[in-house]
């Protein structure tokens, strides 16, 4: 079965078989990557980042910051580098037509071909990426923790991850969600892009989502889902411990809320750059690369700060030229809950905006830092029950994560043993 | 300002001017008609059956009953005929190529050209439009009550009827409900055919149906709206009165349930005919003649007994060619009562089926029998409120039609005084 991603190209999959691979790794140089980098190979070898086949090169990073385009013309908002000191290319002699063995935490993980290595001022990358050169905006941060050489080439995965539990039965290639998607039946799909766990107001978001992305289908058979796609990525003090995300939205479901067809929980891996209304058409490109076909983007999507209008997500869909995105943008408002309604309902409909109540993170966070049972109408209980039960397991008593979390949870994904 | 209606016709409008009219009336042998048949010379006159200029000829029904077109090949599912009986052309010496002047109520209302004059088996209609013979089918009861022969051809609307209050501020043509829209700035408008009052699931069936409708429009301004289209025609005892209908549904905007900018109520004049699938295509071509683009669709849609599966009204619209209806069908499942979701949710997305609450017309009227306030989930309080008002003022102390309704209730509409 052939799958077509984004600008039109066939689903990358860049995976050695074993015996292959050991054969490919021998005598390279071993070039030792941090997690970011790590997340991104499994991205680009299975094709999330279609029609990346690699770390971009120059002729990429300065399309995509200058036009929003690679260099073959293809739609693409961020740039996905390879950053490697001068002094880690010169200690290792690293060279243009290289083959460098990428190692995560002591283990051979895929080959980087050596295409082209090139620095690109990294304040010009963000002013252009992000509008800001303020290092204060944690995508600018980002790009000025890159070191200061960039390597563009060709990405083999040569040693698969092995997702650890609970992730992994929320873990899905492109080709492997598709399948399951055409399993169900389903002919449209709509992300519904997580880093939270979900209140009633994150449920009534994907189904009101749902309804408009159903459209004018028929309703004798489910021909509609919603894709629950939690990013998973570096994690920061006080974000939700990644695994009461991601087995929160499953236990939507699972309990009920959301009906057995019409409902799907899974993960990519991805460092949020915060990039507004670029990551908006990034979520958009990578979502397309998994099949859906439709994508819900709310109030300030992926901002940070001030730094976008809160509909510059909402408007950029607008400037594209038709095809050059597979995937359609479902703009949405926000679910509030309403006393006069008695009910979480859609600020787009309900007309008693002065009594309406804003389901606020610092509410939300409240409750579950009291630990007692808010109303069913906020927290779903089976959700909240299973908060506590993930900040015992998984959290260290904690459902926010802490600095114990992150020295030492369980990681995502491992990589196997390999000689090399 | 042209409007294209059904058909890709321009709007009809059939109405004379006072002076004219006066001088065209002059000399017409007047035929008195009842009820039905002025209502649907009022739509008829003003475009809600456009292409329809007047009364099927022989052709036209024909094609209706056989290929659900009319002779010009336009889509078509319910004859709309005049019916006379033979004593009465013969007594008054109708002959085709006549003018007739209708009288409604003693008064003119009407001029018909006798194109044709024709007899029809009424037996091969009735089955033929609802697939049927049994005179229990209340469309069959209908068609075997027209009178032995039809008379086709044009009408013209000579005196202008005077929609009584409180209709008057719900009655709107074809080519003012378009003007509406355009200053409400609604791209896509979804009809909710009702002959009910709003209950909760009905509110949410309308705010599913404008989600579904809405679709990946903007959201920054309000493009999108739901138009309430309440059907008067004949009452039977036991219905809701109309006046309760429409300014129960009116309140649920007044009382904030729906937003001002998206929310609409009007009436259109008709009689039901219970036809299931076909009365659905004709309420569709009815609605696209009043500038809606989409049309919701239930379970079991203008249906009765057991004549019609539930999804055939779903059905019936994926048999038409490309551009055949001007009007997309939005098909829907029923919202419900669900406990464990403490809400009124969709059923296509709840999966709490075994809990769950259907709101049963049985229910809900021994609630309005026994007027004691329900919960505010199943009725709004300013909407229970209102029934009782409407009972007092306009229902002589009953919600539903009572047999002194039926004799003594003010008329939807009057035809002013007219000489001839």
């Amino acid at each position: 079965m052939t799958y077509i991603g984004h600008g039109g190209k066939e689903i990358v999959e860049r995976v050695l078989e074993p015996e292959k691979a050991a054969e490919a790794i021998k005598g390279l140089t071993p070039v030792p990557i941090r997690g970011q980098i790590a997340r991104e190979i499994i991205d680009i070898s299975y094709g999330f980042f279609t029609p990346l086949e690699g770390f971009m090169t120059r002729a990429d990073v300065e399309g995509v910051c200058n036009e929003m385009k690679l260099a073959n013309g293809v739609l693409w908002p961020i740039p996905i580098v390879f950053d490697i000191s001068t002094e880690e290319i010169n200690e290792k002699g690293i060279k243009e037509g290289d083959k460098l063995l990428l190692t995560y935490q002591d283990k051979p993980m895929a080959i980087l071909e050596v295409e082209e290595i090139f620095t690109y001022d990294k304040q010009e990358m963000a002013q252009k990426v992000y509008g800001t050169t303020e290092e204060k905006h944690p995508g600018v941060a980002r790009t000025y923790n890159y070191k200061d050489k960039f390597i563009g080439g060709k990405i083999t995965l040569v040693n698969p991850p092995k997702i650890n539990p609970p992730f992994d039965e929320f873990f899905f290639t492109p080709k492997q969600l598709r399948q399951k998607f055409a399993e169900k039946g389903w002919q449209r799909i709509v992300a519904h892009q997580t880093r939270n766990v979900p209140h009633t107001g994150h449920e009534w978001l994907m189904k009101g989502a749902w309804l408009s992305t159903h459209g004018e289908l028929p309703v004798e058979k489910t021909l509609t889902g919603v894709l629950v796609n939690a990013i998973i990525g570096e994690k920061r003090k006080g974000d939700y411990i990644d695994e009461a995300i991601v087995l929160c939205h499953d236990v939507l479901r699972k309990a009920g809320y959301f009906r057995e067809d019409v409902h799907l929980t899974s993960i990519t891996l991805w460092d949020m750059r915060y990039a507004g209304p670029k990551e908006a058409v990034f979520h958009a490109i990578l979502r397309s690369n998994l099949g859906l076909t439709h994508h819900m983007f709310g109030r300030d999507h992926a901002g940070v700060g001030t730094y976008y209008d809160p509909y510059d997500a909402h408007r950029i869909f607008d400037q594209f030229p038709e095809g050059a995105l597979n995937i359609k943008p479902v703009r949405v408002l926000a679910w509030w809950y309403c006393p006069i309604c008695g009910e979480v309902t859609y600020s787009g409909l309900c007309g008693h905006k002065e009594h309406s109540q804003n389901f606020s993170g610092t509410l939300i966070r409240s409750i579950i830092q009291d630990g007692v049972k808010p109303p069913r109408l906020i927290f779903r209980p089976e959700v909240f029950d299973l908060i506590m039960e993930c900040a015992e397991k998984y959290g260290f008593g904690s459902a926010f994560v802490t600095d114990k979390y992150l020295q030492e949870r369980n990681p995502v994904f491992s990589l196997p043993d390999m000689k090399y």
